[in-house]
């Protein structure tokens, strides 16, 4: 069964957030299924040995997850149809004008997530662009000068100034919004709504924290939070906005259920995907790939309807900002990586390096997640210890990369211009973007580990990635570089600010890329930037076990469509690799955060064990008469936690028959509008219709606290024939585990039912109900501990 | 409820083609629900007017489908896992080292198939293109020499041969090897197999069949024809080859399921297209969108393992024949259209025109489609006539494709080359493939007709293609072409030779941009060549109604980045509007042809309808005991034609439950093992297990006549408990036709059973069973014609 307390509609802001950890929602008397969660959050977070999130595996495991370093209670989606007389009333009665508003809205909204996407993945750039710009200019002015201290408090400075903005702003007003939100967005799409995710405080913070966090300097991308914003804004458009201000524009009716806001999430996940790669194709395959659970070919092509848009506003934002009239803006933030003006040539001969690469990559990429999830479990014992904690680490982090990238290219000699045969007129740079920076060195001699370092991240992938340029970079320089993006990797990810996962990697593997290209000179003969390509490639698949959307990232990032084979290969060798040690980063983390994801394929040995073994497992279901009194109703609501109970009717004396499914957010509707019946009757259809509007229905369920009745209103009755799901999705009870878990998941269920074998007299018609964490393979193994052994044999 | 007779394996030749229309196989006695063959074959086929297969639409309507221009028996799969005793006990005896074998086998397999599709992609090539190129040089000889009359005999004697190749192998040998198989593929995937489609014949047809049509210089493709060769290589493979010579080695039973023939036949449609357009994501994109029903993330990343081998043979392909090595082939047959050479630009202020192409694209596809399905139910009348019709068909259309080539250029003047602006070295070309073709034209003159029809089908499209030659080609010439080609891509499609529709409709296409090209030039400039290639989406989209798999393939195919926002564009424009006239062409072909494909959404009056209402209208369900006499079993068989039967239990007296269901092909198996008790009893699980192999069990069901039995052998009894499949999907009657539909079609389902609300003693504990033929809108609405009436409402 499910205990969701957390009745808001997503992205609603935190209430008060206190210290960490803390429930959101306060725990109910009479939940007996609840664990305390001082009990479950303490414990859990108080050693790096045990699970941050300690529950015993139970099947009435209760929903709690880490939501911004905070356990929260977390809340089922419902994609079901839940066909009851009101709402067949309400499709029944649609026009055909309503149907084509719904389809004109549907279309439009795509549109509008994919338009606001690209406009503000623009700013962001051109944000992140002239801060940096102006930054580093300043730095090596002073350097230039001589100052070389005075550089580092500067440049140490300003990007403390600029972590701070963005870490005030995550741990004070939006918490959720720290990190990348792309496992939170995963867990959406396959069922599981995360309070407080999708909201505007959110977006917010999300668009500043993750301009400050990059203008820092510190290891990580806007990626990530593209993607998340995008997902923020589609929620924020599906629902009108956010809480008191939420605009009720009747059109906007048909968004309000879980259905659609799903597929408009999804395009708002591809959107940001597409927005931070400039990837419209890999934007819809990573959505594909990797995010959602469900996908259908409409989807596709709305997806790709919105990554279209996101391309035309990026491609129209170049173009009013070509010639420098943004400021720093060059075109740097958009096209990543253009390799596609020289002709890179390999052939099959090169398979050896190239096999080499993959590797490696996916040691490499398993290891990071392995060392990752460590620092992660550290760092959340860190961040639970209040908000202070959480500036502090922060803070801690950015000086620590301050330093790293200021002081270390002094630690390597200069290189002369003529060594790395590079053309007079751009050797070396000062003070803009370029391959060959001056930084600390004479004139005719250029720095290259400061050409790495002292640029944005992606100046300095654009540097690592560029082709023809095989003496450019030293060796020690590039060995440096890849130690200390490892550590900052590594140290960066977990702390509170909005922070993205591919660019981080992305540097690693160009660095480790080249490296090999250095060592395996003697050998081959790619060329070095192809190696770093491969070597970036190599470890995003080592690590995120992607490989289809990964490809087309790579080939609309490189331009260049002759690499895609060898890119190809690169990418299926690092993830099987890579599969042969963990599972990928998101999924690490989804686990870390408790989130109950459900997987694609169930367990071996869930083929044998039964629903109806299950479900005796668990207690009893509780269940409602199609008629029922005020007061049980009231009962029940308060009693348990569960979103779903299943009616009974009794059609003859001694015959109970199964009636259907009704859901709490119903049984609250009708509370709050007190539509009590004085006697025990069926109501006729009209009678619901006139009182209760789809609007009405669509509400999220609130809490029964909030309904007070009057002791006569207590003694009244419910006619639930109205508002129950008379066709809910059953199994009977001899349907093997595995089956059923296909099942729930093929149909995005949030309820499934189990009747007997058997019916007759006097027995009743209805087994159990299943939920999500009934079909947890965690969770089935804590009941039936047995089957455990099983799991080993295979 | 199911009837199909076929029951062979997929890919076994056909008995004996006799004249057409002839059923595949003999109706059998007592068989109630089929209709009687030779009346609805042979009213459907006598009038234009009437449907091709002339059958009520029922419930009980039997699977019958147009096959090769034959009615023959179709047969749905069985994607679902049958839980019996014998299944659970294999699985559980499975060693680790059994599964490594089976991972192992399905990657190799995928390899496998990625391999032999582009190997046999390059050498179709090598053919084409080299028996073209001597066909070429030698009619241009006789043109020189002024001997126009030799020309064209030399000219159309040499199609016309080749045609007749082609069209004796398809007449004769493979019928199903017509076309481009496509549909088929794509009712596979969906469940539906149709005989004789996948096999030896139809690959060795294919092949030949293709290299013939293709050199004749007919309008037609092969790229259709290598999606198929990919899907029956993936077949044969799965089955380890062909009938009789099946090799029957032990690791090759893990593939003798559906569902795992129908992961391999995904991988090589998906490989089929990427040899086609050497677009290795464009070929798992179009598996994705256009062929598959059910998808995966694991069939992704193992569809682009197999694509991405095909690139890699192609590459390998190419570098061995540069330098002109392989006869007359160049690099012509596989990098379709190169366009990357020159910077196409392009601005906001383009859209209008682009919107024109677009819109124009979509009507021009859907009147195509309208026309060309007309063509096809003529055909069809035509083909049905026998076997020298359908020869003679075919070489009727070679002779008139062969007039149209050689004569059509003779009617536009010649053009000089200054006037085009070609470098002096390479106008006119002579002999051999280029833009200027000198054909009839004196020294310093081209002729432009002749430089798009006398070559094959691929270099017309680069000729028509290639950008910065707006002066190229006349408005006349271009006017010509588009009506010679919209004229043989109507006539060339339902001939009896392996036929593809992409590569006819990007010529109409490409002229068709051009065309407006040279209309609007006055108000915008965008190249002419990108205006042929946006015209060739357009009609594309328009047509076929794919969104990104096209436009992934026109990546890839013009090698372009910056296209891509304004191909999708067009596609977009292009789809919406050829949406609203009338479905896809593959739709189109899938509904003449009477395969009963699932429709992803279920139509909205299907919610108004309850699964028991439709159990009600359909005869009983035959149900077998769980422990059943012999006899029964037998007259069981024979008087029906279904697949599943329920099987039912008496715990206790009086009272009936499901005990699960078991499939035709267990009883045959278990028939022709005679495996008979003595007494009704149940037996112990070992003794089945030692008798029957999965392997035995996985075999196809083979018909009920084969087995002679003695009146001892008809009086024992069959223990029905080991085969019984105890998990079956079942839905209550209350359950909506609506939910049922995307219950049965997500769960990739062959049958599904109806229970009763109430069971209760003396109550059949079974409503009925449905199947896919019962959930198809149009059976439905056979039965409750009333509800057409609500269907207009929405």
């Amino acid at each position: 069964m499910e205990d969701e307390q957390s009745q808001r509609p997503a992205g609603e802001p935190a209430a008060e957030p206190g210290p960490a950890p803390e429930l959101e929602c306060k725990n109910e008397d009479g939940v007996e299924d609840l664990e305390d969660p001082e009990s479950t959050a303490g414990n859990g977070i108080s050693s790096l040995e045990q699970p941050l999130l300690k529950r015993s595996p139970t099947l009435t495991a209760s929903h709690l997850a880490i939501v911004g370093a905070k356990v929260s209670h977390i809340e089922s989606l419902d994609y079901e149809i839940i066909e009851n007389d009101l709402f067949k009333h309400d499709w029944r009665s649609r026009s055909n004008v309503e149907v084509l508003q719904y389809i004109f809205l549907k279309w439009a909204m795509a549109f509008l997530v994919g338009l606001l996407t690209g406009v503000i993945a623009s700013l962001i750039n051109l944000a992140i662009e002239n801060i940096t710009g102006l930054k580093m200019l300043h730095m090596v002015g002073l350097v230039r000068e001589g100052r070389y201290w005075a550089g580092f408090l500067y440049f140490a400075g300003v990007n403390l100034a600029l972590t701070f903005v963005a870490a005030v702003l995550c741990v004070v007003f939006a918490p959720t919004a720290a990190g990348p939100g792309i496992p939170e967005i995963k867990a959406y799409l396959n069922g599981v709504d995360t309070p407080n995710m999708f909201g505007a405080p959110q977006l917010i913070v999300k668009i500043i924290g993750s301009i400050g966090a990059v203008s820092s300097g510190m290891d990580l991308g806007k990626e990530g939070p593209l993607v998340h914003i995008g997902a923020c804004l589609a929620n924020l458009l599906s629902q009108g906005g956010e809480g008191r201000w939420r605009l009720r524009w009747r059109w906007l009716r048909y968004f309000n259920n879980d259905r659609d806001r799903r597929d408009l999430i999804t395009c708002g996940a591809s959107s940001g995907v597409c927005a931070a790669f400039r990837s419209p194709v890999g934007g819809v395959l990573f959505a594909l790939e990797e995010v959602a659970t469900w996908w259908r070919s409409a989807l596709l092509w709305r997806t790709f309807f919105s990554t279209a848009t996101v391309v035309v506003v990026l491609r129209g934002f170049i173009e009013v900002c070509r010639d420098g009239r943004c400021g720093m803006f060059g075109e740097g933030g958009l096209i990543l990586f253009d390799v596609s003006s020289v002709t890179v040539r390999y052939h099959l001969g090169d398979l050896l390096p190239v096999t080499i690469v993959g590797v490696l990559g996916g040691v490499l990429g398993a290891l990071y997640n392995h060392v990752l999830h460590q620092v992660l479990r550290l760092y959340n014992l860190i961040n639970a210890k209040g908000r202070l904690a959480k500036l502090a680490l922060a803070l801690a982090v950015s000086v620590i990369t301050s330093a790293g990238l200021y002081m270390l290219p002094f630690a390597v000699p200069c290189t002369p211009c003529s060594a790395a045969g590079a053309a007079a007129d751009f050797c070396p740079t000062v003070g803009k973007s370029g391959n060959f920076k001056k930084f600390n060195c004479p004139d005719g001699f250029y720095n290259d580990l400061a050409s790495l370092l002292h640029a944005t991240n992606t100046d300095a992938t654009r540097n690592i990635f560029s082709t023809g340029t095989a003496g450019e970079f030293r060796l020690d320089s590039l060995l440096i570089f890849f130690a200390v993006y490892c550590v900052l990797g590594l140290i960066t990810f977990g702390i509170a600010v909005p922070s993205g996962l591919f660019l981080p990697i992305i540097l690693m593997g160009s660095a480790y890329g080249r490296i090999l290209a250095l060592l395996l000179a003697r050998f081959v003969h790619i060329d070095h930037g192809l190696y770093a390509v491969l070597g970036a490639a190599a470890l995003m698949s080592g690590s995120m076990r992607m490989t289809v959307s990964l490809c087309v990232i790579f080939l609309e990032l490189t331009n260049n469509l002759l690499l895609l084979p060898i890119t190809m290969f690169v990418l299926l060798i690092a993830k099987t690799v890579g599969d042969a040690f963990n599972p990928s980063i998101y999924e690490i983390i989804l686990d870390l955060k408790g989130l109950p994801f459900l997987e694609p394929k169930p367990e071996t040995w869930m083929k044998d064990l039964t629903v109806g073994e299950l479900a005796a497992a668990k207690p009893r279901a509780v269940t409602l008469q199609v008629v029922e009194k005020v007061s049980t109703i009231v009962a029940v609501l308060r009693a348990t936690p569960h979103n779903g109970f299943p009616v009974l009717d009794r059609p003859r004396p001694g015959v109970s028959e199964l009636h259907g499914l009704v859901l709490r957010q119903h049984l609250m509707a009708v509370l709050r509008k007190r539509w009590f019946l004085q006697e025990k009757r069926r109501t006729e259809e009209w009678e619901a219709r006139e009182r209760f509007s789809s609007t009405e229905l669509a509400e999220k369920a609130g809490s029964i606290d909030d309904v007070q009745l009057s002791p006569e209103e207590l003694d009244m009755y419910i006619d639930l024939h109205p508002f129950t799901n008379t066709t809910p999705y059953t199994v009977v009870e001899t349907m093997s585990v595995a089956k059923a878990v296909v099942l729930f998941r093929t149909c995005a269920l949030r309820h499934m039912l189990i009747i007997p074998k058997f019916q007759g007299l006097e027995i009743s018609p209805i087994m159990g109900i299943l939920t999500r964490q009934d079909l947890r393979a965690h969770n089935i193994l804590g009941a039936f501990p047995h089957l455990a052994n099983k799991r080993k044999v295979h």
